[in-house]
């Protein structure tokens, strides 16, 4: 088989249906923007709604603006519009807090659900934060909690067991761009009496999630790769409605007491979703999260899939053909429906190649130890982007442009 | 003593050594802000930040401002400022999340140091989110916990002991706005083998406070109200330098990881107080409060202190002159030395006289069951303010025009 040419490209780029919404964010030139899933790029409309929030709610609103701009609802109002990306119940999901914090309060509430059984199994490659969550927590309880990781998705069966009390599983591996079967996965978790917590941070608004479909017990996510909500956006917490009344989570803050401004000493918990929010909600953050979420009502996800299949095959094709020999091993599935919106490429100087990548304008990232990722949001990429960034890709590793002091310099964020 | 008139508060306001900064906040005309205990005002310089954070740092470095801008650094950088304002050693503080998480950190930190003891002191009328994280985080622990709530500052020497682990206490009451004495209480609880937990939301910013001199072992702080960091801004955690070696907290996420861009599935603390950390920070936010905290450089707090402590004699020597025999008790010290920058008074109707006075453009708050809060910021409060707020008090009360049927309806936040 024979890559496509840029033509071939740049007139699937003239029928895209989904081409329209590239005008929604601000994308500097000369920038092919492969990293949406580390960090989304700004939507025109959360400047405009950032800017009203600090000059019209908060400077002339002031303290008033929480109950007349709607700040106090805002965790609701916008997990509810996360809820819909994800395939959730109404009044399932609540924006709050990070994903780590939010991994220690559904991870709390899974063990409290499952009393007698002490065992979450995970990944070994899951994204470390998931995992140091659980270390923490285990440690602190001090109940002989174990953290049982796999290496690889097939032994998932032969790790459950009725001492498993959850398994905690990123939906699309953040290395690899491997996507589990959510729904099977669950039944087995299911089949063996544990629970299933399901951390969308690389599904939401990448790939169609169906929680709710699915029978998930818990998810968290991430705000600021494919939502675009922002640097350090609010995350997301979802629990299953069958589990609402019965799970508790231990960061028992203001906001998830039944009646907060009764000031009363005693904490009752509220109800519903509510209860796994905990401080007072970040205004500025949630508001630019809130606008970023509002141009996904216009999103056909099925669209939005066949896209983003699209573009990973077409990039997937395009390096085997143009960088054959070059050092690069394909390090996602092969096979599409086992794959993200992501490809990542393992070459053994993976960190220069992806600076020298980045001096070009070609923005992917790089993660340790040797694997170049790059992701493609279907919002805002176009084909003949992909066939452009594999121009550079090719021209750095033949001419070995990579290979200069400058690109070998280890910044502190990679 | 009579109270004083217009004309000689006009002359104070000129001759203030601290008016120049009120032109450094952003606040609407016709309004008397006394709320900034609540939250604070827009400072100019925030508009500009956030919206160059959200364009250029944002909009146009995309991911590499996490290294460019210095987005990685944020949360120490803005707790190297807060930590200035609170008299925390170099390297002490660190803004990361919301003040109810920051509490359940320091809390387990606390217990881990001594792990022998079961008890926590505070008192009942703390911040009810103080003591709700409290209660969830002995239902998680699960080990006989108790948390021993004193009625009366004078109470505190009797409810030490043996067993006590903390004393977790606010240096300024939320609702009285008393202040404790932070040195002699320390010292109290380190006599009794204790540690000290101070919440500094009602101090930093208002009041001097020197956490090294106190010998304090741990505090948390809010951004919002006197640091002026926006709705819902990110709160701040101060472990005493003492500790930091022995200090564990359990939400490790991946930014209290030794080496979180390393991707290692196994956790290993960072050193220091960057052991506090958890998720991803909040840029914007955090961006919003970093610029609100620049203008605290050039301000005297001794001078702050004195303008604090006259603008609240000025309002109760004014209400209690002004509208004796109308009702209103006053709730708060009268002794200035045990007095943070606020003042309540108790009134039967206090939730109708608020809204009254809110409409008039006077902005205080409520706290059930009857108190009327006002904040008296001395960067943007003038003595003018205090003498047209108790005009507008006077005259609410004397006609009795709180008694309508708009000022009874209970918003959702009060």
């Amino acid at each position: 088989m024979t890559a496509p040419d840029r033509s071939a490209l740049a007139a699937r780029d003239a029928t895209d249906p989904l081409a329209r919404f590239r005008e929604f964010f601000e994308l500097p030139e000369g920038v092919i923007y492969l990293d949406g899933n580390s960090l989304g790029p700004l939507p025109r409309i959360v400047r405009e709604r950032v800017a009203k929030c600090v000059s019209e709610e908060w400077g002339d609103g002031l303290i008033r603006s929480w109950n007349d701009a709607g700040w106090v609802e805002l965790p609701e109002t916008v997990g509810g519009k996360i809820g819909k990306l994800i395939g959730a119940e109404p009044e399932s999901v609540v924006a709050t807090d990070s994903t780590s914090v939010n991994l220690f309060k559904v991870l709390s509430a899974a063990l409290v659900l499952r009393p007698e059984r002490k065992i979450v199994v995970s990944e070994k490659s899951n994204f470390p934060t998931d995992l140091y969550m659980v270390e923490g927590l285990k440690e602190l309880l001090g109940k002989g909690h174990e953290l049982r990781l796999i290496e690889n998705p097939s032994e998932l069966p032969g790790a459950l067991g009725p001492n498993v009390a959850a398994v905690m599983l990123t939906h699309v591996n953040y290395r690899s761009g491997y996507m589990h079967d959510m729904a099977a996965v669950t039944r087995a978790v299911h089949g063996a009496g544990a629970l299933a917590i399901w951390d969308l941070a690389h599904s939401a608004g990448a790939v169609p999630v169906d929680l709710s479909g699915a029978k998930a017990d818990f998810a968290v996510g991430c705000g600021y790769k494919y939502l675009n909500g922002g640097p350090g956006a609010p995350a997301f917490a979802y629990v299953a409605p069958r589990h609402q009344d019965e799970a508790r989570q231990p960061l028992t803050g203001w906001f998830s007491h039944k009646a907060p401004f009764a000031f009363d000493h005693r904490f009752e918990a509220t109800d519903g979703i509510k209860r796994f929010l905990c401080g007072t909600p970040p205004v500025l953050a949630m508001t630019a999260l809130d606008a970023a979420l509002d141009l996904w009502a216009e999103v056909d996800m099925a669209a939005l899939r066949e896209k983003s299949v699209a573009l990973t095959e077409c990039f997937i094709e395009l390096v085997e053909e143009r960088c054959a020999g070059l050092g690069l091993t394909l390090a996602s599935p092969r096979d599409a429906a086992r794959r993200g919106s992501q490809v990542s490429f393992a070459h053994e100087n993976g960190y220069p190649v992806m600076q020298a990548l980045i001096a070009r304008g070609v923005i992917g990232d790089f993660r340790a130890p040797d694997l170049l990722r790059f992701g493609f949001t279907p919002l805002y990429t176009r084909f003949t982007d992909v066939f452009d960034a594999v121009g550079h890709l090719e021209e750095i590793l033949r001419t070995r442009s990579w290979d200069r002091p400058e690109f070998h310099a280890r910044a502190a964020v990679t």
